[in-house]
């Protein structure tokens, strides 16, 4: 019997999480829940795999009638305005997996969603990061007490930090990259244990299109200035047209690095945990797969409530059976 | 309270993990059993840290009465004659925690670990391969299944390929590293999925002193063409001083990586976890420690029996507890 799969969102995130689900042999995706127009639970196909499966595309609200359909909901909405809502609406009736990201209302998110995740499991916060990067910050500093965790980020895309120069008047389109300085990460892998600002470690690289007419200094300057996105970083900015833009700004790559510099002894001791992306959707929507799988069997075991990725063995994880894993992977 | 450790074995590991514990604040070392001359219980010191703590050297066989004084022992001992009998007699009395590493035969010494296990937790196979590396390769398999894991260790050197050339006649001393070739790591990278046999992935450098009068010709032969250990891999052999052998072969420096080379769709996805490491047997000593410290933790959940990496959630490893992690590295 597969794992029956419902998808929350459909944006970028719910696509590539689709597509995951319909990577993963043990698993079943059932419906697929938007705000968007047109999604009434009328049966619209939406998604069509490499084996031209398709899925009914439904309403949010159409969800609360699943719950003998559905094993686990993917939630892949966003974390600002969507996930708060939905993760506790949710959690309430299904088990769910979430890529809440917003570093530092995990604890409030995680209360919400314990307090009515009774009789379901809900793994809040994985993807990449928070996810697999929070594993590797939590393992790399028990396995090296003695030592200094490094977390870089890119070379990427950052929708949010591309949504922000969006808003500034006369912005047609922009792409942000995040980049690690190189400098910085040698100092790290050498082992001196730098201590580094937010400056020291990433360069942001700009691409924008701009309105006919509008002021290209003044553009400039509002994002190199805007404070939290730009201003504590070196940030360049590069004006484009709008073929280039869509020709080679239209991908969502992305990755990074999480590097432990540590010592035993008189010994150096070094651990590194790197991604490398072509597409961070797809990917994010791969591990919330994994997730699901965790979470449906958690909830087969009675282990409700708010999970994280520090809470679920990795035997959980597999498509494999413990035993498998221990006689083909240990 | 700190958790009471006791090391079983004291050769390279035993003291790595005697610095390890020493290293985390919430443990205390109480004891090192050993099979060596003098070990009998009678309090001689025979471990000094950086504070000049001491601990007692016993015989194992005082081991047994030490129940009251021990949350957990590190079994410190061989896989090939220590563990097979170590690991049950003292998972019986004992929270434990060993390096099993005869990966063929993992199943059976887990069934052996597991029936005396009753009211104890005995983790089982870690270090770092198995330990994390066998971790990475379920994690990625996991989050990744459209793909290849690859597993490539060193540059390091490696005990067991050490000794077996030292058994040859006329062999004085000798090191051997094994040396993952560069090529196949770039063909991996490069996301073409290779397949690679024994010889594509890893290369053998031995650094060998000869007795006076022993034929250099014969030896080199009688190492290239041993079975299993050099037969199937491109083997270097170069003849050094003793002098030399001892200013630069005394080091036992190891690492390695584990990487997954996937896809979503049509794009590309890469995972790597490395490792690279001054000290092996310190940085196994350390994984030890911090898996100690989970031994301790289930055993008071009441998590008993034979346990590995893929059963123990993150959270156990960490020393800070589980809310301080969700706040400050998820």
């Amino acid at each position: 019997m597969k794992i029956r799969i419902g998808i929350v969102g459909y944006g970028n995130l719910g696509k590539g999480a689709a597509l995951a689900v319909n990577t993963n042999a043990d698993m079943e995706l059932v419906a697929i829940f938007s705000r968007r127009a047109g999604a009434q639970g009328d049966g619209s196909a939406v998604f069509a795999d490499e084996h031209s499966r398709t899925v009914p595309l439904c309403s949010v609200e159409a969800a609360a009638d699943m719950k003998n359909d559905i094993d686990v909901m993917l939630l892949c909405g966003g974390s600002a305005s969507d996930l708060p809502k939905q993760g506790p609406h949710f959690a309430s009736m299904y088990n769910t997996v979430d890529s809440y990201d917003t570093h530092a209302k995990i604890p409030e998110y995680m209360a919400s969603i314990d307090a009515v995740a009774k009789k379901t499991t809900a793994v809040i916060s994985t993807g990449w990061d928070p996810g697999l990067f929070s594993m590797m910050r939590a393992l790399f500093g028990a396995s090296l007490p003695e030592g200094k965790t490094y977390t870089f980020w890119g070379k990427g895309f950052s929708q949010g930090h591309s949504d922000a120069i969006r808003k500034i008047e006369g912005v047609r389109h922009a792409a942000q990259y995040t980049i690690p300085v190189d400098s910085a990460i040698g100092a790290v892998r050498s082992g001196q244990r730098p201590v580094l600002t937010t400056r020291d470690k990433h360069l942001r690289e700009c691409f924008v299109v701009t309105e006919s007419g509008s002021d290209k200094t003044k553009i400039e300057e509002a994002i190199k200035n805007m404070p939290n996105y730009f201003a504590d970083f070196n940030t360049t900015v590069n004006f484009i047209e709008a073929d280039e833009f869509h020709a080679n700004h239209s991908e969502m790559p992305h990755g990074g690095m999480v590097i432990q510099s540590g010592k035993t002894g008189i010994n150096n001791q070094a651990m590194e945990f790197s991604l490398k992306l072509d597409s961070n959707p797809e990917f994010t929507g791969s591990v919330l797969a994994a997730y699901a799988r965790a979470a449906f069997r958690m909830s087969q075991e009675g282990l409700f409530g708010a999970k994280t990725v520090f809470d679920v063995p990795l035997s959980y994880l597999a498509a494999n059976d413990r035993l498998s894993l221990i006689r083909e992977l240990l």
